[in-house]
């Protein structure tokens, strides 16, 4: 799915990469600060960062999409308010407290709109807040507007990273990805680790643009990418309550080509929905799962999620073991349950490019479980060592490659096709999220 | 859901409770061997034991149901069809090896039917064969053809045990239930753990009863009360392609009360389903989720079991952690998918009693957290100890007390209700199915 399979010889290097990516397009600041807090709900102290995305000038530019969870957090509920709004000025994010569900918390986040609208001399309706972290938290709302005086003057032109990086929660590394159309740019970041909802964190991304396509085509064209990127990620088949896709247009830079921006847009949101999976919280494997050859496009993606949530083939991927019964299960779970009718006779399965299923029955011999094996070796970010302690954690932050355990399903019974893409399941995904005390 | 929530002061005491349990009901005869064997498709040798269930007389009166999963092991293929069999004399089960998907699997299934059947006096369409253990690999059919000499020789008459026992793989200790109606019994016996797909195991379930039941009866008895005990468990989500549940009656007793017998069935049943989830692969707690004031008792159902197969808030209860955000993540994400538009203003949430979320916000302070982990800690089987090599082991195989996770979830749309059972995610999961190579 990425435009391509990146190996870096160090941290450093990738670090050096990231920032080579990290040129602001024309239009935006960002700006960050740190800020520390007592929880009405835990007694000891808490740090949180505050990020400031604030353009130049308000743009009628913007698009944005939210969590289909039911119980959505306070941002999302004033973020679909904004949609409405004529332009948009500046997007506030706080991590440690996802102001999900908490008494007052709509309430909350628009007082600290209006207080940042003040400062920045705009509406408070051209303010998107975004929040993530522990749900059933209030925001610190007064450390908060304390702290933005100090957000608003950090604000520089130069380079996404200081967002990148002040978003993050449980993230090992900040993610930036960007891609050039004519004389404009698209960058986007992102944190989290896709579906999942983590200890303290939700999916949020940030993708900002000089290129000057109106509100209608971005909506549209948002719409689009989202649906083919983070739509068809799981690190573990939970939806956030705060997960948030925003895309602004500064309107600096003439977009010649709508098309080419769309196919831009639509590779950074790619590159960054498969990132949000390489970091999500204790995945060593990364599964890339093509569905081909199926009666409708959900029905392919279906099978492919069903794959990459399954949780013992997850496991079996985590232990390098080729166990292609647990896929096998797998895929005849779902079909069994939504579709029984479904004629599998033509089923082909290939792990690694390396044939296991065909004509009904498993294809499978010595030869080709070593070299299974060794396909999921290769596709392994790091080796699982037992702590001392019992709790498990990542052995690197930035990931050393980008290769994926390849999963080919042929269902056989039309010419739909899907690709998604998942973790592992893992004793660090375990120990981040029961080895610790929220 | 069980009848009575057990505690045992030992291991032995535990045993001598199943033991108690055990007597088989009249016309019924068990007995087993084990066998060694090479498998093609691995290099070591591999043991099994085979499970031979024996009627004194064949009988038209029973019932069985099978995996829904579209790819189904060749034994449920056979079990479908034995279905429209005059009667049934015999239950033959293997572990090890499920026989899913495996070349000329049926033919190999059918084979070591007929050769029973010879020993037995029996025509090979009365006996129903069963097999559980790692899919993709073929039945040893000549070792098991010349094992099953000793395994009639082995029949006895007294206790279903040995059968408890023999179906046994990765389960840590045998599953045996009873209840009386009038002059007969019903005796039940497990393996497996729920809907999933352990490395080498799935769901076996066998009911005998000497209580004269006829066939049309016996079915739709077992529908109804497999519909509410083994239908609404999950451990890890996954489904089988072997899950069975066979339900025999020798007639030798008198039914005067055939709603009564279908009470002490479900009973039994549910006893079981609540052992199969408690004896879970890794599971420390079980989660019994109460769904109440719901539209429709599918979407009660629904609900539970998106809480009990949600995984960060099953590693919450793994950490006696909690953290009830992660709950109400689920939930959210459950009904934003599925049935956005109910109005969940009257949403309630209760664990272990204690009110958690009322009037569309969280009620948390600290004197009910401390309460809540008092309850978690309450609930686990065991503690979690971590091992110097990494692999997490279960720290019992009898568990001590049948204490659960008590959930409550009211809607407030409705009347309908639903329990639902689970387990948490655990270290002892992971090792389980990731740390050893199948």
């Amino acid at each position: 799915m990425a435009s391509t399979a990146l190996t870096f010889s160090d941290r450093d290097a990738h670090r050096a990469w990231l920032i080579s990516q990290a040129k602001l397009p024309a239009g935006f600041r960002v700006g960050t600060t740190r800020l520390e807090f007592i929880p009405r709900e835990a007694p000891k102290p808490a740090k949180m960062t505050l990020t400031l995305i604030a353009l130049d000038q308000p743009t009628p530019n913007f698009a944005a999409m939210f969590t289909k969870n039911a119980l959505p957090g306070a941002p999302v509920i004033i973020g679909r308010r904004r949609l409405n709004e004529p332009t948009l000025g500046a997007i506030i994010v706080n991590n440690k407290v996802s102001n999900v569900c908490a008494p007052g918390g709509v309430e909350t986040s628009e007082k600290i709109c209006a207080e940042l609208a003040k400062l920045l001399r705009l509406a408070p309706g051209q303010v998107l807040p975004s929040s993530t972290g522990v749900i059933g938290w209030g925001l610190p709302v007064d450390a908060i507007i304390s702290a933005l005086p100090h957000t608003t003057a950090a604000l520089t032109g130069d380079s996404i990273m200081p967002a990148a990086e002040g978003i993050m929660t449980t993230d090992l590394y900040p993610k930036v990805r960007r891609a050039s159309v004519g004389a404009g740019s698209i960058v986007g970041i992102a944190k989290g680790a896709g579906m999942i909802e983590p200890n303290m964190a939700t999916m949020l991304v940030y993708v900002l643009t000089d290129l000057a396509v109106p509100r209608a085509t971005l909506r549209a064209a948002l719409t689009r990418a989202v649906d083919v990127s983070f739509n068809t990620i799981s690190v573990d088949s939970d939806t956030s309550t705060s997960d948030t896709v925003a895309l602004v247009s500064s309107g600096r830079a003439p977009c010649a080509d709508p098309a080419a921006f769309e196919a831009a847009l639509t590779q950074v949101c790619r590159d960054l929905a498969e990132d949000v999976v390489r970091n999500g919280e204790g995945v060593r494997h990364v599964m890339r799962v093509s569905v081909s050859a199926a009666a409708t496009p959900a029905f392919a993606r279906a099978v492919g999620k069903t794959i990459v949530n399954a949780p013992l083939f997850k496991c079996a991927v985590a232990g390098n073991d080729p166990n292609v019964g647990r896929l096998v299960q797998a895929i005849g779970k779902y079909i069994g349950a939504s579709a029984p009718e479904t004629d599998l006779s033509r089923l082909r399965l290939r792990l690694g490019g390396i044939e296991i299923f065909a004509d009904g029955v498993f294809q499978l011999n010595p030869e080709k479980e070593n070299a299974l094996v060794a396909h999921l070796r290769g596709a392994e970010l790091y080796a699982s060592a037992p702590p001392e302690d019992g709790v498990f954690t990542a052995a690197v932050d930035y990931p050393p490659h980008e290769r994926c355990v390849e999963i080919e399903v042929e269902i056989g019974n039309g010419a739909a096709a899907a690709i998604v893409i998942g973790g592992d399941l893992t004793h660090e995904y375990v120990s981040e999220n029961a080895d610790y005390r929220s």
